[in-house]
This record gives C-alpha cells, structure tokens and sequence, in this order.
C-alpha cells in the first residue's frame, strides 16, 4: 500500500530530522568548540541522506497511487500536504541546487567578513550572483507550482501568502504608521517627561535571572517534561516537539533582554510542544509556516509580555527573584520603548514592520529583475529617508547589509516577521471577544484559558489548513491591518 | 575506484555514528524527561539505515575489488581492518539479528522489573532464551570467522582475544588473588588500627566538586576545546573524538566518589581525543577495542588516581576546591579501601578480577552447553564461596541477576574488564622502564611525559594492530599477570 510506504518514509525522514535539530540545538548550547568541523560535515551528510530520500524518484508514484487507496480524512489530508511539501522540495533539479548552495555559502562567508568592514562594493558581485540564482529559482517555482515568482518564493515558507493578499494590508498598515509612529514618539516623551520612574538599571546575577525565566516559562504554559532552556549567543527555539530546545542570553545589567528572549522563544515553543503528535512524522503535523509561528512567539512577547495586565501579576514575581519592588510606572516606559533605528532586530513593535515593508518592496522589485542590485543602497536610503526619517547611504553595514537573509539567499522570508505581528494581534482580539477577561485571568497569573484558545484555534491543526486559511478559521476573518493598528495605538497612542 | 567508494561510504557511517554518539550522549545528559520515546524512535530508525548501510551487498566486492588497487601502507591496513569489521557485522542473517533483537529486548525489560523483585524463576525462561540464541549466535561466527565458539563472540569487542590466550593469564591472577586477598584485608586491618586518620565525611558543594574534577581533568591532560564533563546517573564517556562527553555524578557527603568517576571517564576521552583524526571515518582510526579501551580508563583511576605519589601532587587542589587541608594518611585508606562484596561494580581493584573471572568460566560453560541455564545459581554461589567466602544462593538479585551483560545477551564482554587491569598494570611497569622519574613528575602534576608515552603507544595506533600485538608493542611483551599482581602487593600487601 502507497499510503503505507509514504508513511514508512515520513517516519525515516523525521528520525533524520530529529538528528539534525537536536544536532543543530547542541551545537550553539553544550558543544566543545574544537566539535565544530566535524559536526559540520555529520550534518551536511545527514542533511544530504535527507534530501536524497525526501526526493527518491519512486516518491511521486507513491503519492499518485494513494490517492486511488481508501483513506480517512487526515489520511487524505496529510496525503495532499505531502504533495505540496513534495513538490516544493522538487521543483528544482539537483544540479541547479548544489550551485545555488555553493553561491550562497560563498556569498555569506563574504559578507561576514565584508559587513564588518562596511563594504558594499566588495560585497556586490556576490551578491549580485545569488539574486541572479533566485530570479531563475523563482521562475523554476512559479512554472512548477503555477504561481507568480515572488508567491512562489514565499510559499516556500508559508502555504499559501500571495503578494495579492499582504501588498494592501502592508499598504494600509504603512498609511498608518507613516503619522502613528510621530504620535508614539511624542506620546512617549510627554510621558516619560510627567513621572519619574525608578530605573532598571541594577546588576542581577545569571542564575537568579534563570530561575525568573524559568518561573515566567511555567506559569505561560510551557511543559517542562518536553523541553528545556539553555543559554546561547542568539535566543533561537530548536530541538524536536517532544523536547523543544529554547535558549537566551544574559546580561548582568538588563534583565529585561533575557526575559524578553525567553518569553518570546516559548511562544515558538508552545506551538511545537501542542502541535498534533500522532502525524509528527508527516508535513501535516509539523507547524504551518514562518508567518504563523512568527504569531506565537510574538503573541507571547507582545500580546503577552508586554501587556500591562501581564505585568501587574508579573511585577512581584520579578520581584521574589530579582529582589526589586518596581512598579508598573517603573516598568512600562522599557517594555513599550519606541525608537527610530536603522536596525530591524533591535526595532520595537511600532517600527518594526516598516523594516519589513521595506525588504518586501525592495525584494519584490529585485527578484522580478525591475530593480539592480547595484542600485539597492540608493533604493534603501530613499526608504529609509520616506518611512523613518533615517539615511544609510554612507552606512550600507546598516543598511542593506544587515541582514544574513539575502547573503543567504532566503527572498521571501522576511514578510513573515511583520505578519506574524499582526496575527498575533488579530488572535488576541479574537480571543478577548470570546474571553473578555483574558486581561484579568492574566493579570492573576492564569494562562490555561488563553491557552485552551490557541491550543485549539492554532497549535492542534498543525498543517491542515494553508495560512491565510487558518486564521480565517481561527479568527473568524481574514488578515488585516486593523487589530494591529488598533493595538499599536491602544498601547502606544495618545489617546 | 572501489577504495573510494569504501571511503564515501565511511564518511557516512561516521555521520551517522556522530548523530547516535551526540543523541545517546544528550539522552543521558539534556534531554527533557518526556523525550525519550520519540529519542528511541529516532535512534533504533538512524541505527537502520546504519546498519542498512554498513551490510549493503555491494560491499564485499568493493572490498575484494580494492585490494587490486595500488594502496599505500595505511590503506592496505585501512582495508584489512575494514574487511575484519565487515565479517563480524555480516556473519549474522537478518532474520537472526531480529529474533535475537526481540528476544534481548524482552528479556532485558524483564530483569530490570524481576531483578527487583530478586526472583530468578520467574526470569529463568527469558535468560534461557537469550542463551539458546547466543549459542546459536556464537556457532554462526565460529564457522564465518574460523574460531572457537567463545573467542568468536570476544572477536566482537577486542580483535585477538582468545581463551588460549587469556585462560592462562586468569588462572595465574586466579591462584595468587586466593591467597592474595586475605592478606591485603588483613594488612588493611593492620594499618588501620596503626594510625589515626581524619575522617573525609564532610558536606562538599557540587559546584565545587565540580570545579575541582574540571581542574584534575585538565592537570591530567583532558582537551576542553575537544569535550565537556556533564552529570549524568551513571559516569559514562560518549561523544565523538572531536567532542568526547564524559559525565560524573555527584553525591555531596562523598567527594571522592564523583573525583574518582571523572578520573575514570577522563581515561576512555584521553583514548578518544587522541585517536588518528585522518582515519577517524574508517574502524583503522577507532579505538582498538573495549578491553583496550578499560585500560585507558584504569590506567587513569588506578594506575594514576590512585597511586600516594599522585596524591602528593592532588591533595593541594583538593585544599584549594574544598578547603580540606587532608594528608596522606588521611585519603590513602579511602583510595586503598578493599573490601569483599557481592557486586562487581562496588568492588575495589583486588577483588573485582575474581568477579570478573568467575562471569568468564561460567559464560564459557554456558556458552558450549556444559552448563543449563537452570543450574547458574548454584554454579555462581559455588564459585562464589570458593573465592570470595561470600554465598549468593538465597538473594539472586546480588548474585547471577546483577548485571545487564547477560539479561542483554553480551557474552564474551566480562573478560575485557579484568584484561584492561592488567594491561593498564603492564603498561605502567613498561612505562616506569623508560621514564624512571614518572611517579616523581606526577608528584609535581606533570602528566606531559606520561601521555606523550600513551599517545605513542596506544591513542595514535587507533586500530593498526589487533589486541594482543597492540599490547606486545606497546609494552615489550605479551599479556601476562605478573605485572598486575606485583602491582597490587606493591599498594596492598604486607610487605
């Protein structure tokens, strides 16, 4: 039976990716430095043993064949699942893969090295050779899958984001934020000018900020029997959903950093230690996509951490581990912070997503080729100018240069950061219309209720739905600007 | 090119192998309590494709094919090791390997529920089918490899090991051990009520138990840019050459206890981190074998760890870890405790060869049918009586049902624990020839001499020679107890 062997190999599959991701999550937390090498070309190999199998090509008859076998619904649902993630992973020949992989690990390895010394003219022949390669990946997508290049780069990481569904809504949410982000920024100085809150600044040792970020995981849910933190240079979430790796990172004199880490880090990890176990081992159990889980953990740190309900039941858990009594005066004005920067990974929820909108223009015109790469720090600095009033063109280090994603390669990610916001904020409106004191149970320390919510509506579907199906079905209509704007201004504006 | 073929085909097998190492490692180490099913799952499918791999048909025709090629030294050597390996792992059909899978399987969960309920009957029909198989087992290696039964199964974890060899060795060990231990537990008794020496029970944190095992790991030559010390139930060494985990436990009334365990596991990671890192993918660059292996470990426990002029060295960074300022006198009775026991794993290094030969003569008449299953209990108190003056007849669980060796089907394993005391104890008499002032440089903490010896002789020869010529070479002479036995009247006898 077809359906049998798709299964037999799913479950060859998930045991390799298991290695890989328990792999990947040692060696950023417990490996020996000197490991590095040979842990390199262990999980090239294994990746390699992946692909190959993950591609035979007696696969595509299986698929063919189990259609015409009787099969329940999951069955026949993680049967068309498996088609799609087969036919993404297929689209394109072997020979072009091995070359792209080579012109991106040498374009990365570059940058590295050429970031630091802020040269872009340096950078750009490379740089030019990998949009090259994803213009011709994004054509050999679009003809398989039949969709336009840019979808069919996105779709790579979220089922179903078409660039038809996100321009308007990131169009609305630029309107915006074009006039919202003055209003924060002066509503904060005018703010922060009225009262005089204690400072943060205090020096906390290592382990107590641990034993706090273990607390906070608990109390939010997080299942300890399948799971655990560590340190790490980046706060990153890996491992497998029986044993969900996350990691932060601390500093003796920002508490807030390493428990922001936390908090966000176990938003991914709720998601994978709830997702379906009984189809673990096919596409259909594993979590949707970038955007969604960019959702959870965002859901967590904003919608979550950074609520002042939260925080009003949080406060004295800070203080029986850190010692301090501050009060949400105290708190507030640091974990609704809003500033101008030229950095998306140091930006706040209020700027970040015009980080975002930025890449998704610049990247849209470059893959369909309307743009030279040649020309993006001209393109960059003009947006950067129009959206935050900030120039680049002498600093592309801090420009276009910031990001591993297009020295990777990786066209089409990056809207998935700034959608995962707003569903994250459109699950929270959603969820306080059927639970209406979801603020109150919060701010006692009762996280069960929220989430039963996402649990149901989210972590339990797994792959059944494409994404912009999902949240319609979560949320009772599809994305919009609005529960994220509504939200910024409700948090940030000057009501 | 056949060769080159063996070579890819290496590389994978290591990759493999690294992902079991670092899994198996975590397993024991990180892993979140509720992991551990899908960790099985995931490791029982990796050793498939492993094994998948390692008996592909195809195989031994490339071997014979690579033999024609132009080969240097190291390859030729290369290829006959691979081909003695190869023999080994394919001597078994298919249908055997499943049935005795199973068959350990049962019968190893079973002892562990009835080990605790001391009840022999009831295990009796399991263990007589594991034996049943391992004759049938030991039958097929025989023919395949053209060796006795029993020298066919020790094939498998030292290559050379033969009873026409070893039982000669054991007998001489056997005829001095009888009168040997009771006077090394009267001259303890002697010396004990001679002097008066401070107690070492006191209260030591883990932390600082921990830091004093990390600071003798490195004095003794431990390479931290290639392996970490972790905590774990029982003291393991596991990993990968280029990051050798090894683990202790820590009870914090009994520092000696952890030290001792560090110091142990801190032998096997010398061994591996020093192994030829070329042929790392190829068994010529793997540890000769598990006897050679315990030697390494005991060589650092006894031969080092427990040696008055080490502790001239150690007792000050034990003072600078636990503010103890002991001396001598004071730790040489912990270190030098002998005692007559029920529990080859409790027992000090006088008396543990007598549980070990014992295990060897009964499995050796197990193994050829002389002995039935049925009859081990009264067969073991016999031996046990005659040798230790101790009877097990009424409490099976600390007799015949206390190791896993047996419930899991390894026969032919015991032999290579008392043969790595011995060789440990020829290693150093060879040692001490050509480095007189050894003991006095180990006074001073210098171990540099020491290992570059060790390294010569036996980390860098990975798996060049078979067991016996490994040792011969390295020490000037075959196998033989005297060097043991002077070893142990020299710590322990009357003298």
């Amino acid at each position: 039976m077809s359906f049998a062997k798709l299964d037999d190999l799913c479950r060859k599959l998930e045991a390799l990716e298991h290695a890989l991701s328990i792999l990947g999550a040692d060696e950023a937390t417990h490996m020996a430095v000197g490991g590095g090498e040979k842990r390199a070309e262990a999980m090239a190999m294994l990746a390699g043993m992946h692909h190959v199998r993950a591609t035979a090509p007696e696969i595509a008859d299986w698929i063919d064949a189990a259609e015409n076998e009787a099969l329940n619904e999951d069955q026949a649902l993680a049967l068309g699942e498996f088609r799609r993630h087969h036919a993404n992973l297929t689209c394109l020949p072997v020979e072009f893969v091995e070359r792209q992989t080579a012109a991106r690990m040498r374009s990365e390895q570059l940058w590295r090295d050429l970031r630091a010394k802020n040269d872009w003219t340096g950078f750009l022949p490379a740089l030019e050779n990998v949009v090259s390669l994803v213009r011709e990946e994004a054509a050999m997508r679009a003809e398989k899958l039949g969709l336009d290049p840019y979808d069919a780069l996105m779709e790579q990481y979220d089922l179903g984001n078409r660039v038809a569904d996100i321009s308007p809504v990131f169009e609305d949410l630029k309107g915006f934020l074009k006039d919202f982000v003055p209003e924060a920024l002066e509503t904060q100085e005018r703010r922060l000018s009225a009262r005089k809150g204690r400072s943060l600044s205090g020096v906390y040792a290592v382990d107590k900020q641990r034993e706090l970020g273990l607390a906070m995981m608990a109390a939010v849910g997080f299942d300890f029997s399948h799971g655990s933190l560590a340190v790490s240079h980046h706060p990153f979430c890996g491992g497998v959903p029986s044993d969900v790796r996350i990691t932060t990172r601390y500093r003796s004199t920002d508490f807030l950093s390493a428990l922001m880490g936390v908090l966000h880090e176990t938003g991914h990890a709720l998601y994978e230690q709830n997702l379906p176990k009984d189809w673990s081992h096919w596409p259909l159990g594993k979590a949707r996509g970038m955007a969604v889980h960019e959702s959870q953990s965002l859901f967590n740190e904003k919608q979550i951490g950074r609520n002042p309900a939260f925080w009003r039941w949080a406060l004295p858990v800070v203080e029986k581990h850190l010692g301090e009594d501050w009060s949400i005066d105290d708190i507030l004005p640091h974990v609704h912070h809003v500033a101008r920067g030229l950095i998306r990974v140091d930006a706040d929820e209020v700027t970040y997503p015009l980080h975002v909108i930025l890449r998704y223009e610049l990247e849209r015109e470059l893959v369909s080729g309307r743009l030279a790469v040649a020309d993006i720090p001209e393109a960059w600095d003009a947006k950067m100018r129009e959206y935050l009033g900030l120039s680049t063109i002498d600093n592309p280090a801090d420009g276009p240069m910031q990001d591993v994603h297009w020295p990777g390669g990786a066209f089409g990610y990056f809207p998935s950061y700034t959608l995962g916001a707003m569903m994250a904020a459109q699950q929270w409106a959603a969820l306080t219309r059927e639970i209406p004191d979801a603020d109150e149970a919060m701010a006692r320390g009762q996280f069960a209720g929220i989430n039963d919510w996402r649990r149901e509506r989210i972590w339990s579907q797994g792959s059944r739905f494409s994404t912009p199906e999902l949240i319609e079905r979560a949320t009772g209509g599809k994305l919009e600007a609005g529960y994220f704007t509504r939200h910024l201004k409700a948090r940030y504006g000057a009501n």
